[in-house]
Protein backbone atom coordinates (compact mmCIF):
# COMPACT_ATOMS: atom_id res chain seq x y z
CA UNK A 1 0.00 0.00 0.00
CA UNK A 2 0.82 3.06 -0.67
CA UNK A 3 0.07 6.83 0.86
CA UNK A 4 0.05 10.43 -0.75
CA UNK A 5 -0.60 14.10 0.80
CA UNK A 6 -0.88 17.26 -0.50
CA UNK A 7 -1.58 21.18 1.17
CA UNK A 8 -3.94 22.88 -0.70
CA UNK A 9 -4.70 26.09 -0.09
CA UNK A 10 -7.84 27.50 -1.79
CA UNK A 11 -8.39 31.26 -2.34
CA UNK A 12 -10.96 33.45 -0.34
CA UNK A 13 -14.75 32.48 -1.57
CA UNK A 14 -17.44 34.32 -0.18
CA UNK A 15 -19.93 32.92 2.61
CA UNK A 16 -21.78 29.89 1.45
CA UNK A 17 -21.23 26.77 -0.23
CA UNK A 18 -18.82 26.09 -2.79
CA UNK A 19 -18.21 22.84 -5.17
CA UNK A 20 -14.17 22.10 -4.97
CA UNK A 21 -14.26 18.59 -6.20
CA UNK A 22 -11.72 19.37 -8.95
CA UNK A 23 -9.73 21.08 -6.99
CA UNK A 24 -8.97 18.46 -4.85
CA UNK A 25 -8.91 15.93 -7.25
CA UNK A 26 -6.14 18.14 -9.51
CA UNK A 27 -4.34 18.43 -6.40
CA UNK A 28 -3.43 15.19 -5.59
CA UNK A 29 -2.81 13.33 -9.08
CA UNK A 30 -1.32 10.53 -7.27
CA UNK A 31 -5.25 9.55 -6.69
CA UNK A 32 -5.06 8.20 -10.58
CA UNK A 33 -2.47 5.78 -9.37
CA UNK A 34 -4.24 4.05 -6.62
CA UNK A 35 -6.66 0.94 -7.75
CA UNK A 36 -8.40 0.78 -4.62
CA UNK A 37 -8.06 2.86 -1.71
CA UNK A 38 -9.00 5.76 0.01
CA UNK A 39 -9.62 9.88 -0.40
CA UNK A 40 -9.77 12.09 2.90
CA UNK A 41 -9.96 15.67 2.85
CA UNK A 42 -9.47 17.76 5.93
CA UNK A 43 -10.15 21.31 6.84
CA UNK A 44 -7.26 22.98 9.44
CA UNK A 45 -10.34 25.63 10.07
CA UNK A 46 -12.46 25.88 12.75
CA UNK A 47 -15.05 28.53 11.40
CA UNK A 48 -15.69 26.58 7.39
CA UNK A 49 -16.16 22.73 7.04
CA UNK A 50 -16.40 19.88 4.37
CA UNK A 51 -19.31 18.07 3.25
CA UNK A 52 -20.64 16.04 0.20
CA UNK A 53 -24.11 16.88 -1.54
CA UNK A 54 -25.70 17.72 -4.68
CA UNK A 55 -23.04 18.58 -7.51
CA UNK A 56 -25.51 19.96 -10.29
CA UNK A 57 -28.42 22.24 -9.39
CA UNK A 58 -26.70 25.54 -7.45
CA UNK A 59 -29.98 26.17 -5.98
CA UNK A 60 -29.25 23.57 -3.44
CA UNK A 61 -26.15 25.39 -2.54
CA UNK A 62 -28.14 28.30 -2.09
CA UNK A 63 -30.49 26.66 0.04
CA UNK A 64 -27.77 24.88 2.54
CA UNK A 65 -26.88 28.89 3.26
CA UNK A 66 -30.80 29.44 3.90
CA UNK A 67 -31.53 26.59 6.34
CA UNK A 68 -28.15 26.64 7.99
CA UNK A 69 -28.22 30.78 8.90
CA UNK A 70 -31.93 29.92 10.08
CA UNK A 71 -30.38 26.65 12.08
CA UNK A 72 -27.72 28.18 13.80
CA UNK A 73 -29.02 31.87 14.57
CA UNK A 74 -26.19 34.94 14.90
CA UNK A 75 -26.86 37.25 17.99
CA UNK A 76 -28.23 34.74 20.70
CA UNK A 77 -27.68 36.47 23.88
CA UNK A 78 -26.98 33.58 25.14
CA UNK A 79 -23.83 33.12 23.41
CA UNK A 80 -20.64 34.08 25.64
CA UNK A 81 -18.13 33.94 23.07
CA UNK A 82 -18.87 36.96 20.85
CA UNK A 83 -16.10 39.00 20.58
CA UNK A 84 -15.27 38.43 16.34
CA UNK A 85 -18.60 39.29 15.57
CA UNK A 86 -22.16 37.68 14.94
CA UNK A 87 -20.81 35.09 12.08
CA UNK A 88 -18.11 33.76 14.43
CA UNK A 89 -20.23 31.42 17.22
CA UNK A 90 -22.51 30.42 14.76
CA UNK A 91 -19.48 29.19 12.18
CA UNK A 92 -17.87 27.14 14.79
CA UNK A 93 -21.45 25.22 15.13
CA UNK A 94 -22.30 24.94 11.29
CA UNK A 95 -18.28 23.32 11.03
CA UNK A 96 -19.24 21.14 14.51
CA UNK A 97 -22.45 20.21 12.40
CA UNK A 98 -21.19 19.69 8.89
CA UNK A 99 -17.31 18.09 9.75
CA UNK A 100 -14.20 19.10 9.25
CA UNK A 101 -13.23 15.93 6.63
CA UNK A 102 -14.80 14.32 4.06
CA UNK A 103 -13.74 10.49 2.95
CA UNK A 104 -14.51 9.05 -0.14
CA UNK A 105 -13.31 5.56 -1.71
CA UNK A 106 -11.12 5.47 -4.54
CA UNK A 107 -11.54 2.42 -7.61
CA UNK A 108 -9.78 2.56 -10.24
CA UNK A 109 -8.01 5.47 -10.07
CA UNK A 110 -11.17 7.84 -9.47
CA UNK A 111 -13.31 8.99 -6.13
CA UNK A 112 -16.10 6.19 -6.33
CA UNK A 113 -18.59 9.24 -5.84
CA UNK A 114 -22.38 8.77 -7.07
CA UNK A 115 -23.66 10.66 -10.19
CA UNK A 116 -24.63 13.58 -8.09
CA UNK A 117 -22.08 13.83 -5.40
CA UNK A 118 -19.53 16.72 -5.41
CA UNK A 119 -17.01 18.01 -2.22
CA UNK A 120 -18.81 21.06 -0.71
CA UNK A 121 -16.46 24.02 1.16
CA UNK A 122 -18.50 25.62 3.61
CA UNK A 123 -17.79 28.75 4.62
CA UNK A 124 -19.38 29.72 7.29
CA UNK A 125 -17.67 33.46 7.66
CA UNK A 126 -18.48 36.39 6.11
CA UNK A 127 -15.19 37.17 5.61
CA UNK A 128 -12.94 33.97 6.18
CA UNK A 129 -10.00 34.56 3.97
CA UNK A 130 -7.71 31.32 2.53
CA UNK A 131 -8.56 28.37 3.77
CA UNK A 132 -5.95 25.58 3.76
CA UNK A 133 -6.59 21.94 3.19
CA UNK A 134 -4.71 18.65 4.14
CA UNK A 135 -5.80 15.95 0.70
CA UNK A 136 -4.34 12.45 2.07
CA UNK A 137 -4.78 9.39 -0.12
CA UNK A 138 -3.99 5.84 0.63
CA UNK A 139 -4.35 2.39 -1.20
CA UNK A 140 -2.93 0.06 -3.97
CA UNK B 1 -0.93 -3.68 5.19
CA UNK B 2 -3.91 -5.31 2.79
CA UNK B 3 -7.34 -3.09 1.65
CA UNK B 4 -10.33 -4.92 0.57
CA UNK B 5 -13.03 -3.04 -1.28
CA UNK B 6 -16.81 -3.93 -1.88
CA UNK B 7 -19.94 -2.36 -3.64
CA UNK B 8 -23.20 -3.45 -2.04
CA UNK B 9 -26.79 -2.37 -3.15
CA UNK B 10 -29.30 -1.81 -0.42
CA UNK B 11 -32.98 -2.90 -1.35
CA UNK B 12 -35.34 0.11 -1.22
CA UNK B 13 -36.75 0.85 2.44
CA UNK B 14 -39.22 2.98 3.71
CA UNK B 15 -38.40 7.03 4.96
CA UNK B 16 -36.39 6.48 8.40
CA UNK B 17 -33.74 5.03 10.08
CA UNK B 18 -32.84 1.42 9.41
CA UNK B 19 -29.81 -1.15 10.81
CA UNK B 20 -27.44 -2.57 8.29
CA UNK B 21 -24.72 -3.40 10.30
CA UNK B 22 -25.03 -7.48 9.51
CA UNK B 23 -25.68 -6.50 5.75
CA UNK B 24 -22.16 -4.77 5.84
CA UNK B 25 -20.24 -7.12 7.88
CA UNK B 26 -21.33 -9.56 5.46
CA UNK B 27 -20.41 -7.68 2.35
CA UNK B 28 -17.06 -7.69 3.23
CA UNK B 29 -16.09 -11.25 5.07
CA UNK B 30 -12.02 -9.89 4.49
CA UNK B 31 -12.87 -7.93 7.67
CA UNK B 32 -12.57 -10.82 9.66
CA UNK B 33 -8.64 -11.43 8.29
CA UNK B 34 -7.70 -7.63 9.82
CA UNK B 35 -6.09 -7.96 13.18
CA UNK B 36 -5.85 -4.16 13.56
CA UNK B 37 -7.58 -2.10 11.00
CA UNK B 38 -10.32 0.23 9.54
CA UNK B 39 -14.12 -0.12 8.17
CA UNK B 40 -15.22 2.47 6.02
CA UNK B 41 -18.77 2.33 4.35
CA UNK B 42 -19.61 5.16 1.99
CA UNK B 43 -23.38 5.86 0.50
CA UNK B 44 -23.09 7.12 -3.36
CA UNK B 45 -26.57 9.55 -2.99
CA UNK B 46 -26.80 12.63 -1.45
CA UNK B 47 -30.50 12.33 -0.03
CA UNK B 48 -29.70 8.99 2.35
CA UNK B 49 -26.94 8.88 4.68
CA UNK B 50 -25.11 7.07 7.18
CA UNK B 51 -24.55 7.34 11.28
CA UNK B 52 -24.16 4.99 14.53
CA UNK B 53 -26.57 4.68 16.73
CA UNK B 54 -28.27 2.37 18.91
CA UNK B 55 -28.79 -1.01 18.24
CA UNK B 56 -31.41 -2.49 20.34
CA UNK B 57 -34.29 -0.55 21.29
CA UNK B 58 -36.62 0.40 17.83
CA UNK B 59 -37.74 4.07 19.25
CA UNK B 60 -34.86 5.37 19.02
CA UNK B 61 -34.92 4.96 15.68
CA UNK B 62 -38.37 6.31 15.32
CA UNK B 63 -37.35 9.31 17.43
CA UNK B 64 -34.74 9.82 14.95
CA UNK B 65 -37.04 10.34 12.19
CA UNK B 66 -39.41 12.25 14.30
CA UNK B 67 -36.77 14.68 15.18
CA UNK B 68 -34.99 14.81 12.08
CA UNK B 69 -38.16 15.95 10.24
CA UNK B 70 -39.08 18.76 12.86
CA UNK B 71 -35.51 20.22 13.01
CA UNK B 72 -35.48 19.97 8.82
CA UNK B 73 -38.56 21.22 7.70
CA UNK B 74 -40.62 20.66 4.45
CA UNK B 75 -42.09 23.17 2.44
CA UNK B 76 -40.11 26.08 3.87
CA UNK B 77 -41.07 28.85 1.49
CA UNK B 78 -37.15 30.22 1.10
CA UNK B 79 -36.26 26.74 -0.25
CA UNK B 80 -35.48 27.39 -4.36
CA UNK B 81 -34.82 23.81 -4.79
CA UNK B 82 -38.26 22.50 -4.38
CA UNK B 83 -38.78 20.61 -8.17
CA UNK B 84 -38.32 17.07 -6.82
CA UNK B 85 -41.53 17.20 -4.04
CA UNK B 86 -41.08 18.72 -0.86
CA UNK B 87 -39.37 16.02 0.82
CA UNK B 88 -35.98 16.49 -1.47
CA UNK B 89 -34.48 19.67 -0.61
CA UNK B 90 -34.94 18.39 3.59
CA UNK B 91 -33.37 15.13 2.30
CA UNK B 92 -29.94 16.97 0.95
CA UNK B 93 -29.81 18.77 4.23
CA UNK B 94 -30.29 15.96 6.39
CA UNK B 95 -27.55 13.78 4.62
CA UNK B 96 -24.87 16.52 5.35
CA UNK B 97 -26.36 16.41 8.99
CA UNK B 98 -25.75 12.83 9.49
CA UNK B 99 -22.77 12.48 6.98
CA UNK B 100 -21.94 10.10 3.84
CA UNK B 101 -19.80 7.88 5.76
CA UNK B 102 -18.79 5.96 8.83
CA UNK B 103 -15.38 4.58 10.19
CA UNK B 104 -15.33 1.74 12.64
CA UNK B 105 -11.86 0.24 13.54
CA UNK B 106 -11.63 -3.67 13.58
CA UNK B 107 -9.67 -5.09 16.46
CA UNK B 108 -9.30 -9.20 15.98
CA UNK B 109 -11.43 -9.54 12.59
CA UNK B 110 -14.46 -7.92 13.79
CA UNK B 111 -15.84 -3.69 13.50
CA UNK B 112 -14.96 -2.71 17.77
CA UNK B 113 -18.05 -1.26 17.76
CA UNK B 114 -19.84 -0.78 21.42
CA UNK B 115 -21.98 -3.07 22.45
CA UNK B 116 -25.05 -0.32 22.18
CA UNK B 117 -23.57 0.79 18.02
CA UNK B 118 -25.14 -0.39 15.27
CA UNK B 119 -24.93 1.45 11.59
CA UNK B 120 -28.14 3.25 10.43
CA UNK B 121 -29.26 3.79 6.70
CA UNK B 122 -30.62 6.96 6.84
CA UNK B 123 -33.93 7.26 4.37
CA UNK B 124 -34.60 10.75 3.87
CA UNK B 125 -36.95 10.33 0.57
CA UNK B 126 -40.05 9.21 0.86
CA UNK B 127 -39.68 6.80 -2.19
CA UNK B 128 -35.82 6.84 -2.29
CA UNK B 129 -35.33 3.24 -4.35
CA UNK B 130 -31.92 0.82 -3.47
CA UNK B 131 -29.01 2.43 -2.19
CA UNK B 132 -25.49 2.05 -3.43
CA UNK B 133 -22.68 1.47 -0.77
CA UNK B 134 -19.30 0.55 -1.10
CA UNK B 135 -17.65 -1.13 1.64
CA UNK B 136 -13.57 -0.52 2.33
CA UNK B 137 -11.80 -2.15 4.82
CA UNK B 138 -7.80 -1.84 5.52
CA UNK B 139 -5.31 -3.25 8.33
CA UNK B 140 -3.17 -5.67 8.54
CA UNK C 1 2.87 1.41 5.57
CA UNK C 2 2.14 0.38 9.04
CA UNK C 3 -0.73 0.27 11.43
CA UNK C 4 -1.20 1.14 15.38
CA UNK C 5 -3.85 0.67 17.59
CA UNK C 6 -5.14 1.88 21.14
CA UNK C 7 -7.64 1.48 23.28
CA UNK C 8 -8.26 4.31 25.58
CA UNK C 9 -10.62 5.11 28.73
CA UNK C 10 -11.52 8.43 29.16
CA UNK C 11 -13.01 9.31 33.23
CA UNK C 12 -16.25 10.64 33.62
CA UNK C 13 -16.75 13.77 32.63
CA UNK C 14 -19.79 16.43 33.47
CA UNK C 15 -22.06 17.46 30.26
CA UNK C 16 -20.55 19.32 27.87
CA UNK C 17 -17.60 19.77 25.45
CA UNK C 18 -13.91 18.60 26.99
CA UNK C 19 -10.46 19.29 25.10
CA UNK C 20 -9.17 15.99 24.71
CA UNK C 21 -6.40 16.29 22.26
CA UNK C 22 -3.60 16.02 24.52
CA UNK C 23 -5.16 12.89 26.03
CA UNK C 24 -5.52 11.26 22.20
CA UNK C 25 -1.91 11.99 21.42
CA UNK C 26 -0.07 10.68 24.58
CA UNK C 27 -2.21 7.36 24.20
CA UNK C 28 -0.55 6.82 20.87
CA UNK C 29 3.16 7.60 20.77
CA UNK C 30 3.34 5.49 17.64
CA UNK C 31 1.87 8.80 15.78
CA UNK C 32 5.39 9.97 16.34
CA UNK C 33 7.06 7.54 14.01
CA UNK C 34 4.40 8.41 11.31
CA UNK C 35 5.82 10.84 8.58
CA UNK C 36 2.67 10.73 6.64
CA UNK C 37 -0.32 8.87 7.63
CA UNK C 38 -3.85 9.80 9.27
CA UNK C 39 -5.12 9.51 12.85
CA UNK C 40 -8.45 8.20 13.47
CA UNK C 41 -10.48 8.14 17.22
CA UNK C 42 -13.62 6.56 17.36
CA UNK C 43 -15.84 6.51 20.29
CA UNK C 44 -17.95 3.66 21.62
CA UNK C 45 -21.02 4.78 22.85
CA UNK C 46 -24.18 6.30 21.40
CA UNK C 47 -24.89 9.05 23.75
CA UNK C 48 -21.39 10.74 23.24
CA UNK C 49 -19.49 12.13 20.75
CA UNK C 50 -16.28 13.38 19.02
CA UNK C 51 -16.05 16.31 16.94
CA UNK C 52 -13.29 19.35 16.18
CA UNK C 53 -13.06 22.59 17.20
CA UNK C 54 -11.54 25.79 19.06
CA UNK C 55 -8.82 25.20 21.30
CA UNK C 56 -8.78 27.95 23.25
CA UNK C 57 -11.41 30.27 24.09
CA UNK C 58 -13.09 28.40 26.83
CA UNK C 59 -16.14 30.29 26.42
CA UNK C 60 -16.69 28.22 22.66
CA UNK C 61 -17.34 24.98 24.81
CA UNK C 62 -19.75 26.45 26.82
CA UNK C 63 -21.44 28.00 23.77
CA UNK C 64 -21.79 24.44 22.01
CA UNK C 65 -23.58 23.58 25.23
CA UNK C 66 -25.67 26.41 24.81
CA UNK C 67 -26.75 25.73 21.43
CA UNK C 68 -26.96 21.83 21.18
CA UNK C 69 -29.32 21.65 24.21
CA UNK C 70 -31.67 24.43 22.51
CA UNK C 71 -31.53 22.66 19.15
CA UNK C 72 -32.29 19.48 20.75
CA UNK C 73 -34.99 20.12 23.06
CA UNK C 74 -35.30 17.01 25.98
CA UNK C 75 -39.13 16.61 26.86
CA UNK C 76 -40.29 16.41 23.66
CA UNK C 77 -43.70 14.79 24.08
CA UNK C 78 -43.35 12.94 20.68
CA UNK C 79 -40.28 10.93 21.63
CA UNK C 80 -41.24 7.48 22.77
CA UNK C 81 -37.50 6.59 24.29
CA UNK C 82 -37.87 7.95 27.16
CA UNK C 83 -37.13 5.33 29.78
CA UNK C 84 -34.11 6.33 30.60
CA UNK C 85 -34.44 10.10 31.32
CA UNK C 86 -34.98 13.19 29.58
CA UNK C 87 -31.51 13.64 28.68
CA UNK C 88 -31.27 10.20 27.04
CA UNK C 89 -32.92 10.80 23.44
CA UNK C 90 -31.51 14.08 22.70
CA UNK C 91 -28.04 12.45 23.61
CA UNK C 92 -28.66 9.75 21.00
CA UNK C 93 -29.42 12.82 18.93
CA UNK C 94 -26.73 15.22 19.69
CA UNK C 95 -24.32 12.08 19.15
CA UNK C 96 -25.81 11.73 15.85
CA UNK C 97 -24.79 15.30 14.67
CA UNK C 98 -21.47 15.50 15.68
CA UNK C 99 -20.46 12.05 14.66
CA UNK C 100 -18.64 9.26 16.42
CA UNK C 101 -15.32 9.13 14.76
CA UNK C 102 -12.77 12.22 13.99
CA UNK C 103 -9.70 11.70 11.42
CA UNK C 104 -6.90 13.94 11.45
CA UNK C 105 -4.06 13.84 8.49
CA UNK C 106 -0.72 13.18 10.35
CA UNK C 107 2.51 15.32 8.84
CA UNK C 108 5.95 14.81 10.52
CA UNK C 109 5.12 12.86 13.58
CA UNK C 110 2.21 14.78 14.43
CA UNK C 111 -1.59 15.68 13.90
CA UNK C 112 -1.82 18.14 11.67
CA UNK C 113 -4.55 20.12 12.98
CA UNK C 114 -5.07 23.86 12.71
CA UNK C 115 -3.38 26.27 15.17
CA UNK C 116 -6.87 26.50 16.48
CA UNK C 117 -8.26 22.88 16.27
CA UNK C 118 -8.53 20.51 18.98
CA UNK C 119 -10.25 17.16 19.73
CA UNK C 120 -13.56 17.79 21.55
CA UNK C 121 -15.35 14.80 23.71
CA UNK C 122 -18.77 15.95 23.76
CA UNK C 123 -20.92 14.36 26.98
CA UNK C 124 -24.63 14.38 26.48
CA UNK C 125 -25.72 12.43 29.54
CA UNK C 126 -25.50 14.34 32.99
CA UNK C 127 -23.98 11.22 34.13
CA UNK C 128 -22.17 9.48 31.18
CA UNK C 129 -19.63 7.44 33.03
CA UNK C 130 -16.41 6.43 31.85
CA UNK C 131 -16.15 6.62 27.89
CA UNK C 132 -14.09 4.47 25.97
CA UNK C 133 -12.12 4.96 22.74
CA UNK C 134 -10.32 3.44 19.99
CA UNK C 135 -7.29 5.30 18.55
CA UNK C 136 -6.19 4.03 15.48
CA UNK C 137 -3.51 5.52 12.81
CA UNK C 138 -1.64 4.62 9.94
CA UNK C 139 1.02 5.47 7.33
CA UNK C 140 5.15 5.77 6.62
Amino acid sequence: MQIYQQALQLKERRRGFHLITADVVYALPQIGQLKTGILQVFIQHTSASLTINENADPTVRHDFETYFSKAVPENDPDYLHDDEGPDDMPAHLKAALLGSSVMIPIRNGKPALGIWQGIYLCEHRDYGGPRNLMITAWGE
